[in-house]
Formats: C-alpha cells, sequence, structure tokens
C-alpha cells in the first residue's frame, strides 16, 4: 500500500497544499512535550477532505468516463468533493440539509457545485443522493468509507512525517473515520516502528470509542456536540484499519473541546474548528503520557461560522471561577 | 537613518520571529489587487510592539545602567515591554488600568513584568507611572513617541519588503503613530521610489487624520471603538515624520473593521484583533485605488479576550439581510 499512498500524493500534489507545520511555546510548556501542529485549517477548503475528495476523482476518472459526482454532506466534505470535481471538470452534485450553515453552502456554490436541498435526516440525505445519481447519471462518493479517500486523508500526515519523521505520537480527531485510517496507514509506512496514533472523540458522540470495545461498528443514539464534522460513524472499510492499528481513543467533554479551541486561538493565533480542538484537547488531558515526547496533532480544519459559534461559545463558556483559577496556575509555572 | 535601522534590526533579531508573509486567494479576488500580509499577530507577545520595545531598551542599556523600566499601557505595549525587559534581565513595571483585560494582564505575568493597578483615566496612569519612576528608579518608555520604538516598529515592513520590494502602497492602522512613522521610514529606505503608505483609523477616534487636516496634533473626545489598540494619539516624535511622508488616511467604520476582521478568521482562518482590521478594511473601502497593484498590509496584532469580544461582535453584528445580499454577490462574482 506503500506504492499506492505515495503515487497518490503525486497525483494530488498539484491541487493540494503542502500545509505548514507550526509549534508553539505555550503547548509544549503546558505539556512537557514537543508538538508539532499540521495546519490542514489553512488547506484548500478549509480542511483535510479536499485530500480524499481529490483521490476519489482521480481514480473515477482513471476508471470510467465520469459526467457527475454526487455526495450528501452538511460539512466539510461538501466543499472538498465541490471543489476536486471542478478541478477535474466534472460536474458536482451536493446533497445538503436545508438547514446546513450558510457559510457551507457558500463553499460549495464558489466551486461550482449544485446544491440539493433535503430534510435534516440521514434517511432524506441517503434518499436524495440516490435520486441524483438516477436522474443525473451521478456517481455517489462516500466521505470517509473509501479506500482512495482514506489515502488521500493519509497525505497530511505522510507530509508531517517527511519533515518530522521522529514523532512518537500522531493525534487526530475520529469522525467517519477517513482521517484516522489515513493517518494509521502513513504511520505504518512513514513513522518510525514505535510511533503510535491515537484518536480524540467527543463522549457526546463516542462511537468509534465503543466500536472499539465491542468490536463492531456502533452508531450514535444523539449527536448534541459543537464538534460538528464528528457525529458521523465509522464503515466497513476504515473499521478494521482503525481497530489493528489505533493505540486508543481518548474521549473529551464539550468543556475540554471549547477550552482546547480558544487555548489555539488565543495562543496560536489560528482559528481552528470545534472538530480539530479535539485532538489538541486530548494533548492537554493526557500530558503524563506525552511528557518529552514528539507529538504530531493533525488540525483537521478551520471552518467556522462566525455568528453561531460565537454564540455557542458564550453558552458554552468555562465557568469564570475555573478558568480564572487555571490561569492563576499557568502563570506560576511559568514564572 | 538607514544605518540606524539596519543596526536596530540586527540587535532585535535574535529576540523576534521574523513573521511569516501570507496571501490570500479570496482577498486578492475581492480586491483585484495582490496583497501581501505581514503577520504580526504571530510575533512574539502576539503583536508587533515587542520590536520597538527591545530597540529602545538595547539603547537604554547601551547608554546607562539600567535597573528597572515602567510604562503605563492597558494593552499590547504592556506585554513588550515585559517580554523584552525580561529578555535583557532587567525589571519591568507595567502601570495598568484595574480594568484593563485579564488575558492582557497574564500576558504581562508571565513575562516576569509587576503589574501596578491604577484608575482608568491617562491622568492616573501617568501619575502612577511618575511614582514608580521616583520610587524605584525606574526609567520610563513611552509605547510611540520615541525614536528608538519608531525604528523598531519599521522593522517590521523592512521584513516585509526584503521578500516583496515591489510593493506600490503599504497599509498599517494608526493610533499612537509609532508604527505607521516606522512603516513609512522602512519604505523610504527599502521600497521602490513610488511606494506609497497609507493609514487606517476608525471613524470614533480620527485623531491622526484631523491632526494632519489640521497641521497641529489633535486628540479624541470620546474613544468608543472596537479597534482598542488604536485610542491614542500621535505624539511630537512621530508626527512630523507621518505629516511628510503618508500618503493619506482612510478612516473606516465599527462595522468595516468588524466584517473586515470576520473576513480574515472566516477565509484566512488566522486571528487579528479589531485594531489589525482597520488596515483590513481600507483595502476592500479603497479597491479601485488598488486594482492590479501590490499591496503590503501590516497585520499588526492578535491579541483578544474571546469572551469580550465574542459579546461585541454579537452586538456589532452586521444585519444579516446585508450579509446575505454581499455573499450572493461575491457568490455569482466567483463562478
Amino acid at each position: 500500500m506503500e506504492k499506492q499512498l505515495s503515487t497518490c500524493h503525486q497525483n494530488i500534489l498539484p491541487y493540494i497544499h503542502n500545509t505548514p507545520v507550526i509549534s508553539s511555546n505555550y503547548f509544549n510548556k503546558i505539556t512537557g512535550a514537543k508538538i508539532f501542529f499540521k495546519c490542514e485549517n489553512f488547506q484548500k477548503t478549509g480542511s483535510f477532505k479536499v485530500r480524499g475528495a481529490l483521490n476519489a476523482l482521480k481514480h473515477l476518472t482513471d476508471s470510467k468516463r465520469l459526467n457527475s459526482v454526487v455526495t450528501h454532506s452538511s460539512g466539510n466534505f461538501a466543499q472538498a468533493l465541490a471543489l476536486a470535481a471542478h478541478k477535474f471538470g466534472i460536474q458536482s452534485y451536493i446533497v445538503m440539509p436545508r438547514n446546513a450553515p450558510k457559510v457551507k453552502k457558500e463553499g460549495v456554490l464558489e466551486y461550482g457545485g449544485v446544491i440539493i436541498e433535503c430534510e435534516p435526516t440521514l434517511y432524506d440525505r441517503e434518499r436524495t443522493a440516490r435520486r441524483i445519481c438516477l436522474e443525473k447519471g451521478a456517481t455517489l462518493v462516500h466521505p470517509s468509507n473509501d479506500l482512495n479517500i482514506i489515502l488521500g486523508q493519509a497525505t497530511s500526515c505522510k507530509e508531517l512525517l517527511e519533515v518530522h519523521p521522529n514523532l512518537d505520537y500522531v493525534l487526530t480527531p475520529v469522525g467517519g473515520g477517513g482521517l484516522v485510517a489515513g493517518t494509521i496507514i502513513a504511520v505504518k509506512y512513514y513513522g518510525k516502528s514505535t510511533c503510535r496514533v491515537i484518536g480524540g472523540e467527543p463522549f457526546q458522540v463516542d462511537d468509534a470509542y465503543r466500536s472499539l470495545r465491542n468490536g463492531a461498528i456502533e452508531s450514535n443514539s444523539s449527536t448534541n456536540t459543537i464538534a460538528d464534522g464528528l457525529k458521523t460513524n465509522l464503515g466497513e472499510v476504515n473499521f478494521p484499519i482503525i481497530r489493528d492499528g489505533i493505540e486508543m481513543i481518548v474521549r473529551v467533554t464539550e468543556d475540554e473541546i471549547v477550552k482546547a479551541m480558544r487555548l489555539v486561538w488565543e495562543r496560536m493565533k489560528i482559528i481552528i474548528e470545534p472538530s480539530s480542538a479535539v485532538a489538541v484537547a486530548v494533548l492537554t488531558k493526557k500530558k503524563k503520557l506525552f511528557h518529552e515526547k514528539k507529538i504530531g496533532v493533525i488540525l483537521s480544519g478551520g471552518n467556522i461560522d462566525v455568528d453561531d459559534l460565537l454564540y455557542r461559545l458564550h453558552q458554552n463558556s468555562i465557568p469564570r471561577q475555573e478558568a480564572k483559577n487555571e490561569r492563576g496556575l499557568n502563570n506560576e509555572r511559568n514564572r
């Protein structure tokens, strides 16, 4: 699979950014580790998803004459597929729930995608996508449960390991499983033999954690998390890769997600979305494990709807007193 | 003065970041210009101010045995002087209004500065700083009206011109005048002969605009702006440099500032503070002037108090309908 990953990277490189890797004295100090943040928030379309989308379409165009593609997504894969299709000169149809954030719809339109609105249920999303397949002769592209998607997502960690080959751990958020599965593959071929992958997942949507524990793909009965990119389940393609390759999945609370996101905003001056902050929250939660280690963190994306997020942050704010105590401690430590 | 600026840069380089210069397809597209953003938000202490503080202290330590320094600041210069003093191994006393944002006070403490609280009036700030000078034998350092400070701030634009020597315009926000005066000096020695400096200033605190019009330093009767770094007046050291060297000062509304800041957050995925957004707002406001030109923009800082800012953004939000119309237009243009 190393050859496949290498070819994939060559194929998509002309269309993506080899995103910067940055470090932060602040995070190094509070964790006692040496941390390298791979900034997929600066990737085209604002997330890593465009990597997988490009690789999937590259393979589709190689294997058949392709008129159009369709997917259903309320999030980053929508823009990613629209851009990838645009690059290959094919039409994309994006099935989006009618209540999807305006900023995400705008992204799809900018890249020339056609939005098909549906009801905000998984049932109606899938039904609408199937209808478009029939009506338009469009090929369905799944956002995470597809080996070409997984290999595309692997290229982010591959790039990170090309500049920092000696990482001890790589952290990613876990949603549909494409990024974490790809990261496991990249670590296998480009990391040192002892390098391990750790996934972060919100307690509120801990389907992957439960899937690993129970040995079968689980779903979530509710999806009440600020990490809107992590609500989906694993699939039968990525689940075995994750099951066999991951070190552990660490679950984090909504408060821990918000706090991690704010620390990145305030200390690193970059915008990450809540789903990305899940991996950062693991960093501070498990800092004993990471002491004096070299850690890669995939900052998966930076697409936020400022208005909406500001409102939710305000609602989710850590109680003032708690924040104050913690800050006091940090000051002591840094002096 | 070219020699002085060059020496200044050499002196402070070991202590600062040569901050990245980034571009944005989105801003290039909406302005029709080629824009290079100099990211002082990624500078140590989160703003350009550390450049001037380091140069001022370098000269003070060269010229006299220095026990301690003092300044009064509610903002970025407080942290900057604390860090600079720490680097040179001297004690800093920072006079801050007791209602200054917690995040700014924390920054000062982290760098080993001692905070002296005062009443939130200019009178009490100056009085308290004078008292500390007497009590501690501390040397007063002014945040903007000092040639060494100005030369320090000039190094940001110098670095920008070293990688992009052919800029037609350089934009900066205008507060106390140190950054814009320094930028004028850097352009004089390192820019092409036709390169011009344009300042951005909020209508709410347009003292520099009025100072230029009236030929004498003006002050503001009220300071009701979200751009909290731009409330101070010019001084007698930087005013003549600005008067003789600036192309114009463009005033922007509070809505224009908020909108520019949100565009940078959403499109470039980096955090800038409202004062920095003033220069970005000029970019979109004067885009006819900038058509097909090469523009440098000094993103002066990224220090935000998330809680407080979120609240204010929510208050200042552009009416939904207006935002919608504008977004619609952009989509048309990009398709």
